[in-house]
């Protein structure tokens, strides 16, 4: 799923000893991440989804890194468009709002306005990623032409495969509270 | 969270060399697990949560082994009482519905036809659990006095702590599945 531009890289680090693939995609990706420059580049690579208009533009999910947008792609279990925020909120680390690209998801909002409905936020279940959700979540209601677009977030709950006995009390207690009725 | 008297042959356990407290909880369960009389003494060990009128009688959750008790009491996140199958059923290893209490924890809704509100399946997220799950959850819609009880199944999804970027896709399928709305 990367870019060939992309993989061009990454199958360069892969070469090196001990490093597969998918640290080699970490290694890529990394070194395109650090001038903004050529951040904006590679958003652009990835961009080739968005282009597709075999997807589901109706459908925009959120996430913080492209590795994510690996993991999605490999499963196929999601046919809409991403919406790469390359980062998350988080202030013990000096990154904030304005940081990430969450500004260039409003204004991709505000542009296809009746087309969107619905925004998936897909961060990362811990602090930051929980934070940098309910973030983009009031960002998205305070925009008035956004009031009709349903905001989601992927469920909480037991992965596919876990044992209850090995679930740790925070993921149970997630898993207890979103039951769902059979 | 163990009755005294298995804690004592889980502390006996837990002398011996590389056996920690998990362990040690494990083997003393499948010592008494093992013949059937045995097995029905412990299950009235356990019922001492059953018999403590502070708890919500009118939630049973059904699981599969003593085990997973342990970890809905650790966190503390629950307060009905349980159901322990002591199994599932498991074709492939010649356990089927009868081997395990199922028929007990219909009895039990019969004897209590108004005071259970919800019975919540929380066995295992794999295959077996699954089946075993579904299995259940029809005896109990089939059971004439039992229209009313809500049956609920543990939430799948990203566990807690997690990313999305190592998420299988099973998980991550049911996670898109399962989304919230803000």
């Amino acid at each position: 799923m990367l870019p060939d531009s992309l993989k061009q890289i990454a199958l360069f680090f892969e070469r090196l000893p001990g490093i597969g693939e998918k640290t080699a995609n970490r290694l890529a990706l990394y070194l395109l991440r650090m001038p903004a420059s050529d951040l904006q580049d590679f958003a652009k690579e990835i961009c080739g989804i968005c282009a597709d208009t075999k997807r589901n533009h109706a459908i925009i999910t959120v996430i913080e890194s492209p590795l994510d947008l690996l993991s999605f792609e490999k499963g196929g279990i999601y046919s809409g468009v991403y919406h790469v925020l390359h980062g998350r909120i988080d202030p013990l680390n000096n990154i904030g709002p304005d940081d990430i690209y969450i500004e260039q998801l409003l204004q991709r909002l505000e542009k296809d306005k009746e087309g969107v409905l619905e925004v998936v936020l897909a961060t990362n279940p811990d602090m930051e990623g929980e934070a940098t959700a309910m973030y983009i979540q009031k960002k998205i209601k305070t925009q008035n032409s956004n009031q009709n677009i349903k905001i989601t977030r992927l469920a909480y709950g037991l992965p596919m495969g876990a044992s209850v006995e090995y679930a740790d009390y925070g993921t149970l207690g997630k898993a207890m509270e979103n039951r769902k009725s059979f």
